[in-house]
């Protein structure tokens, strides 16, 4: 059941046989985290990718104060790790954390390596799920640059009002830049 | 000469004959673009994807107040382009322009699937190449909620020192946020 959700998405981007597909889905792993729950530590070699199946994760870092910044959220259908540490097999940069009761699929290195290699469409289905999440990166990057963080936390609301009432507030003022006194008073007015 | 940059690159993460590479970099055109020459306006159909030789692009916004803000730039070996809306080939939301005299190679939106279509492993490459860009985009936002826009000035100056003497003064300004006043005000610190 849960592997059918990833089934559903590869199949959103690329043709498969339910043969294939079935084998794909066989290299991930199955886990379930209860809120809270951490998936990697920062500092830590980063050796799992993972897609969310059902609930949340966020990415945060600890910045010089001991404030939790979070930079991205994941919900259903979305891909998540310190990409550039998977990658390189460095130790993360970041902390990965349910943020709610969370089903995901989580892939090793190794096996993401032997899936690509063997079959060669997951090239074409990650090269297009990066293609958009880099394209997203730079629209953000530009929302930042172009509203106040009042303005973004309205945006924000308007764009995923049902995201805004599954994230606990200090979360998603440390996304949006504000304190959490801040973020309720904006949504007080 | 000028695709052999590209070949290069291509080579410095999937293996493919002389024969196949030449074939290759034969679905790119060669282009050579003076300083502040516009490759690609706000408002126009996406259709190019782009990766420098020689020189700097940059890709950047209007704001409410008429001020440009720089998003991003590209030097030899990147790829540069608005990605949303190459993939969907929609309005871009970005003017991509060159900072220096530049030779670019391009790539139409057509060109590009019909060069995945056609040679698999340029899957491969874009996968790595977006992978590492995604991550390098989420670092982006750390830097970004840990230090100060003065901060981020020294950082940038010690990771990128050639960048810094080669960039126009307000466009690394607008890059960092900061009005080009206050750059010259760091700068002369």
């Amino acid at each position: 059941m849960t592997k059918h959700t990833l089934i559903d998405h590869i199949k959103a981007y690329v043709t498969s046989s339910d043969n294939e597909l079935s084998e794909i889905v066989g290299f991930f792993n199955t886990c379930s985290y209860n809120k809270k729950a951490t998936l990697l530590p920062a500092g830590k070699r980063c050796d799992k990718l993972f897609f969310v199946v059902k609930g949340c994760l966020c990415l945060y870092f600890i910045d010089g104060s001991g404030n939790q910044k979070t930079i991205q959220f994941a919900i259903e259908n979305w891909w998540l790790t310190d990409f550039l540490a998977f990658q390189n097999q460095k130790p993360s940069n970041f902390y990965i954390e349910a943020v709610e009761h969370s089903e995901v699929l989580a892939i090793s290195f190794s096996k993401y390596q032997e899936l690509l290699c063997k079959f060669p469409k997951m090239e074409t289905y990650f090269r297009t799920i990066y293609e958009i999440a880099y394209g997203a990166a730079l629209m953000r990057l530009k929302y930042i640059n172009s509203f106040s963080k009042e303005d973004m936390f309205f945006r924000f609301r308007d764009d995923f009002p049902e995201f805004v009432q599954r994230v606990p507030q200090y979360l998603l003022a440390s996304f949006l830049g504000l304190t959490p006194e801040y973020l309720s008073e904006i949504k007080r007015k």
